[in-house]
């Protein structure tokens, strides 16, 4: 019992650290709290330790923890759950939360409708002031935030309009709601995807927003806290396609070894069988490089200098593109800087890269290492920097365009990872850079 | 004057888009609005909105918009300008709001200070929930939120507690407020980095939380929208640096050509100047690749492999740290699975590679396409397959560590980008490449 009182004076993320921090006493943690704060706590653990305390707990606390915990959180546990867990912990919900649940689940991932709570405070417009404040006392304990309250349509369950409760408490007592309204309605749809409900989030100041089907029937609303989640949900998702892997959907020390690898080794293998296409370009010039070992001396040199500069193309547009700072319309604006930043990136890096071969015939002339340039050293010079110029603008342009062409195609720009920019630049940079070399060296030394 | 009425009877985010959409008349929308609502639209648009529209309305139209912004969303905006035109603009400002900006302004740039805003509700612990409700009254209009009430020490300033408004509304007209608080506080610092501010709100459920000086004296709130402009702004750091880029911290089409150039350049140039060390490699492999060419026409798929399994492995480990689900004690854990993981992704495109080999030897053989492996096909095979394995694996074990090693440093995980563990992966993988040739075909073809 003192466990208990030092538990309930605790903050709730403070309890969570502790859970996190002595893993073999969660469940006994979460048992011995008061169980709308074991609710709380519950429901910003990560995912692992909440499925092994459901595990744990007799199965009444399981019964009694589900139905406490709000509907939109309750949904957020469940969907990550297998098919067969979920049949079982469902039965243990009541009746009418088992409903609301089975509906919240009955929405596709990643929706708004998944996000979804449906205890929220309503009234009607013809209600006073006083009246509203009197159905908040009655409802607000169920209810997932006064903050807003919902007006809706007493004939038809339509939603009219939201209202502040700053806007309730500043109002006359006997002033009717109808008086309050300025008929402005932002409402969420049940099947909107959550990136465009953050998105409403931050362009209109509200703490929760309505939620309603194609009817303008209420449905639920959304919270903002949640957002943050969707948030994070959202940064991970395009950071690891942005990496080359599949988004994991679970925290990497959680997810299973093999569903980790299966993640990861789809993308490996197409880069691989497009990367071999280098080796064919490679075995194409095979005859030249026999020639002139010294031309494959550059060959990482260059390719990496359009890989490099391709990921810096592409993830810069698609994370513009993501914060709604680029549009598609806007490829020509795009693609014409990039044109003169891959100008101007290209041409430093080729005068370094001139150099560099400048200095090391100065070091192979004077013996101080084995000469591999002979004669033509300026003409190879001159092949690697202007390759290095053809490289980086080819590596920036089509960096920046891939993801405005996969977004054009409906597809994630997040999925122009740097790997496969790289993989893209790397064969036609190859190509560049032979061309470059025959041109400069054709009948000296190729 | 009806363009007035239209305004004012749209929703602040249509006002926004009319904005977007028609740039020529933006001044004039913001100077023909309603200046509470003029104010909520200013501070969705881009800067580089804010800027021209600032530069277009009359002065006094500006100071009146200043004075009107939210001391939040003032900060947010002047702290994004050159130092002549703040200076300019400052001027403007009220006394009384400009000592609150100069002194918002002189937090360090991220953290909650910048954040702030210091319109608040306070109330003592000896009030009434009746005398609550009519400093609510009083305050409201000038308050960032009424969603959250501050209790402060009468004597020293000193926060106390905090209390929702439900909370407040539930209770009886006469109860004292000290009778409602729970006496857990959760504050933030002036001086924490806003990062910290957004982790902190998603583990407590709060739409606002109270910042407090080194003497818990509370100096203003942070309100949880704007939370989600700082997630985007992280979103944003993240992403580029990933990519290779400094932080750009302006949208990309509205930085300048010059400021986008310098901040690709540095890496690129760091990065360029580490991958000489390749040209150095293959220089010192001269005489090897002069005998085996065969063996120069791998070099790009090998090094390509390595960049990509190490790609993914560091975004994965950046996104699982900067959602704290991995940490740095963990580092034992991330290792082994890198470790295994490195030895299957390594084994399936080292089996791949092998079989590649089988086949064009097949076709080479049947005088299909020009032979190049001759009669060692198998153990160039060899060769390849082996090397893919140790590159792979070196990729994931460099890129997975990388990040952890970056972040024990102090510095940003982020940093780690996928380039940038590319060009770490493609020197040594050359060198396993050309030692596992040595291994495999000294004294035959080498
Ligand atoms: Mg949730
Ligand atoms: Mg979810
Ligand atoms: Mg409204
Ligand atoms: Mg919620
Ligand atoms: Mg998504
Ligand atoms: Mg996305
Ligand atoms: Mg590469
Ligand atoms: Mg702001
Ligand atoms: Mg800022
Ligand atoms: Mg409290
Ligand atoms: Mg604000
Ligand atoms: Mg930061
Ligand atoms: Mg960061």
């Amino acid at each position: 019992l003192q466990i208990r009182d030092f538990l309930n004076d605790q903050k709730i993320s403070d309890v969570a650290d502790l859970i996190n921090e002595y893993p073999d006493f969660e469940a006994q943690i979460v048992a011995n709290m008061a169980i709308h704060r074991a609710s709380s706590v519950f429901k910003i653990l990560d995912l692992s330790a909440q499925k092994r305390i459901i595990r744990e707990l007799p199965s009444f606390k399981t019964a009694e923890l589900l139905n406490e915990l709000p509907a939109d959180d309750r949904t957020d546990f469940l969907e990550e759950l297998p098919k067969e867990v979920l049949r079982d912990l469902i039965k243990l919900i009541d009746p009418d939360e088992r409903k609301v649940t089975l509906s919240l689940l009955g929405y596709p991932e990643d929706s708004v409708g998944r996000l979804m709570t449906p205890d929220y405070v309503y009234v009607y417009a013809h209600n006073t002031v006083e009246e509203v404040f009197s159905t908040i006392r009655k409802f607000a304990k169920s209810s997932e935030t006064v903050d807003v309250i919902y007006i809706i349509d007493e004939a038809t369950g339509e939603l009219v309009d939201d209202i502040r409760i700053r806007d309730v408490i500043l109002a006359a007592p006997d002033k009717r709601i109808s008086d309050l309204l300025d008929g402005r309605v932002i409402a969420l749809h049940a099947t909107d995807d959550q990136e465009h409900a953050s998105q409403v989030f931050k362009m209109n100041n509200r703490v929760a927003l309505p939620v309603t089907d194609n009817n303008n029937i209420l449905l639920g609303i959304v919270t903002i806290d949640d957002m943050l989640w969707v948030a994070n949900e959202e940064y991970s998702e395009d950071i690891q396609k942005i990496g080359g892997t599949e988004a994991l959907d679970e925290p990497y020390l959680e997810i299973s070894f093999f569903r980790l690898i299966k993640k990861r080794v789809g993308w490996l293998i197409v880069l691989f069988l497009s990367e071999m296409l280098t080796a064919t370009a490679m075995a194409y010039f095979a005859d030249e490089i026999q020639k002139a070992v010294v031309l494959s001396i550059f060959v990482p040199l260059i390719m990496s200098s359009g890989g490099n500069s391709g990921s810096q193309a592409s993830t810069l547009i698609i994370q513009a593109m993501a914060m709604g700072e680029i549009h598609l319309q806007d490829w020509w604006r795009v693609m014409r800087r990039e044109i003169f930043s891959g100008l101007w990136l290209g041409g430093i890096l080729g005068v370094i890269g001139f150099l560099r071969i400048c200095i090391w015939h100065f070091l192979m002339h004077h013996g101080v290492i084995q000469d591999l340039y002979g004669e033509q050293w300026m003409l190879i010079g001159f092949t690697v920097g202007l390759s290095l110029v053809g490289v980086v603008l080819w590596g920036t342009l089509s960096g920046s365009m891939l993801p405005m062409i996969l977004k054009k195609l409906g597809a994630d720009p997040a999925v122009s990872s740097a790997p496969f920019v790289a993989t893209l630049v790397d064969v036609t940079g190859l190509i560049i850079y032979f061309s470059v070399a025959y041109m400069f060296l054709r009948g000296i030394l190729l």
